[in-house]
């Protein structure tokens, strides 16, 4: 099998997040892509930090220009962030044909027009889903799946920092400094806070999508930003009682020919599901020409979820040079044309249970019931006992905990069996453990 | 500018979308892609029907085969739905190495298997992002976005039909029987809805997505399915009250080398994002290995909904088509690298209000601020005014009707100059009507 060389540029958080993931999934991925990704080079200023994977020392430089310039690399990553070096690097590595993925918000917003230019002057691809809304989807949504809409509406938390002290504020009435000072703990907040506090971290990303969804450039000095610092518990009170909840939202519409767009603290009604929103989760609600209204929930931050991204711009640009042919995969995987998906049989399943067993008012009922559950190790969460009914018969509500299938098909029989049990058992599955 | 060759196979609802997006959205496609897109033919046995569309004669023919054979034709969009002819056509189609675009869940389902294995040996592309989830971009995301992941867990609302049934009954208190003449009366459920009602068109979305995650073929026949006939408001009443909603979940998680998966009625934790998904909607809960959960919501069906699904997969395969070199584009336009988004300014937005007034509590200061409001031409929606104060300054809390930016900045300057008033106004600005 052929490769495709890679070079990092940038060890830090999201750095070995992508080192990382290519090494749990470079498997995976070879599968699906029919090539083998290949690290070839990783350059950072700091060699020595103790990092959670551990990577062959002649792979390791302190220049990135030895990445650049090396002839043998097609993609490289660029994850060091903020304006310079970053720009210089990922501007000279399109000059040399090479195609780029990067999670920098910064040089996207600001320098977007000039990289674009030169990217499309040399051919080369520039993957940066993972700069706005980490492992979520946006820009891909917008770009390829949304093509045939105007974005009419777009209304979005693109933040974890600020979404998690608002969500902190809302949900256990903890004031601003205090729930600044847990972010930080948790990892949510950088030590100097100010950057996504004030909104400028969101104005970025906003930027970013905007030029997307209206073609054209757009800088963060264009529109209105404010931040959440002045955002004080008895507002969220006072928000609360009339039905809304605050949260620092980018917004964007079309009026016009003009787009209205800003970032503030807003108030949402409190059963949107944009409201619902908590932690430090990012999400992004729009309303395409076409599509109508669609939600995308997910990780806008963080190690691994946004290597996910990363990677999947990764594949995107692999896939496309094997459609050029600047690379034929040695042999193409069809297995996955033979195979099929091994599914466990209906009656191993674990779930647990609603009962609603229609049964004579009497004594002893609920006893003979629970025992026959407990024989097939199925065992009782809660229940529900309602008062006596005209024909005699009461509904008795149950919620196992986890239980069998195959167990609870053996029970059911055997309590419908019963004098006392006056109907089928009604039965619905409930899926809930495993969400928490 | 050159064009790629459309033909149109299935002028129901969705292929009238298509023709009708295809002409509303044709010039930002033609912008976008730089290149144009010729629907060239549509096939359809009833040429006779009333559309919302009108098409010039000479693109309509009765015999699908006219598309298939015609040598012009680059992309065949297949709508006519069911097993056959759209399998042979859609199967003869890729022979002649033309790409195809479906929203044919039945083939996928129970032939993806040798449709796959044709298109692979032709060289050819099959887009169905519009099979499942309507709009909503699942097949992308798991496809690409989601390329370095496991699909871990999967938890879905797939079928509009059944989730309009479920929340008019969970929300309205409206029967079954009610509920679903209410859906057939506004088009949300077939004359005959035993499909939809007995979870088989989620079971066959749910194979097209197991496919797809897990890398094999499945068979709607492999996993347990089950509808809604037997949901009851009594069943529902005492979901509520456990604290859950009972949804048509399509469930599938990974046990060791197997997947457990299966389609039937489930309570799920009514603060759970899946459990607002009300009306029609479609939903996606995904936990990805390296993503963590990510949550897709959109419309699941409809006209233009669906089309815009279609057109996405149609561009994603022209695009394909300009990477390897098919088709070149005559002049590819530039004009957005150059171009600025033009933004409304600030002082121009209009929205609603939140004003937080700390002032004397005293006779006649609500007058003399909505005074003040009232010749700004802003207007009150509600009023909290709370008790007396220590200090003599006692919160009004006023929600404006949408306002204009700069009327509100100059009635604040005025109200904040009033001796009454003791503090700077705070301010939060309001998202809701437009959401409404």
């Amino acid at each position: 099998m052929k490769s495709i060389s890679l070079g990092l540029i940038g060890f830090g958080t999201i750095g070995t997040g992508v080192v990382k993931l290519l090494g749990d999934a470079g498997e995976l991925l070879a599968k699906r892509l029919g090539v083998e990704l290949r690290l070839k080079k990783i350059a950072d200023t700091d060699l020595n930090r103790v990092r959670p994977v551990s990577v062959p020392s002649h792979l390791l430089t302190r220049e990135p220009m030895d990445i650049v310039n090396d002839p043998e690399i097609d993609i490289v990553i660029e994850l060091i962030g903020g304006f310079e070096p970053a720009r210089t690097i990922v501007l000279e590595a399109l000059r040399r044909k090479k195609h780029v993925v990067t999670a920098n918000k910064a040089i996207l917003a600001e320098h977007g027009h000039e990289l674009w230019k030169i990217a499309q002057e040399e051919g080369c691809e520039v993957g940066f889903e993972a700069s706005v809304g980490g492992t979520i989807p946006i820009i891909k949504t917008i770009k390829e799946s949304l093509v045939a809409n105007e974005i009419d509406y777009l209304m979005a938390i693109m933040n974890g920092t600020t979404n998690y002290i608002l969500s902190k504020m809302t949900d256990e009435g903890k004031d601003f400094s205090e729930a600044l000072k847990e972010a930080q703990k948790l990892g949510f907040a950088e030590a100097d806070p100010s950057f996504d506090i004030e909104g400028k971290d969101t104005a970025h990303k906003l930027a970013i999508v905007l030029s997307l969804a209206y073609g054209g450039s757009v800088k963060t000095s264009d529109f209105y930003c404010e931040g959440i610092e002045e955002i004080t518990l008895q507002d969220i009170e006072f928000a609360r009682e009339l039905g809304y909840r605050i949260k620092l939202i980018a917004l964007a519409l079309r009026r016009g020919e003009k787009v209205e767009t800003r970032v503030h603290p807003t108030m949402i009604p409190s059963d949107h599901l944009l409201a619902s929103v908590g932690s430090n989760y990012n999400a992004f609600y729009l309303i395409g020409s076409a599509s109508g209204p669609i939600f995308l929930f997910g990780q806008g931050a963080g190690m691994i979820p946004t290597a996910s991204a990363v990677l999947g711009d990764i594949v995107d640009i692999a896939r496309k040079m094997l459609i050029r042919g600047d690379i034929k995969p040695a042999n193409v995987d069809n297995s996955s044309l033979q195979s099929r998906v091994s599914i466990l049989p209906f009656a191993d399943i674990r779930t647990n249970y609603y009962f609603r067993f229609m049964a004579a008012d009497r004594a002893g009922v609920l006893s003979k019931i629970s025992g026959i559950l407990g024989e097939h190790n199925i065992s009782i969460a809660s229940v529900i006992q309602k008062g006596r009914k005209k024909d005699g018969a009461v509904p008795i509500v149950m919620i196992t905990h986890e239980a069998r299938e195959r167990d609870v098909q053996d029970a059911l029989k055997k309590i419908e069996k019963l004098d006392v049990v006056h109907e089928r058992v009604k039965l619905i599955r409930i899926e809930d453990e495993r969400l928490k």
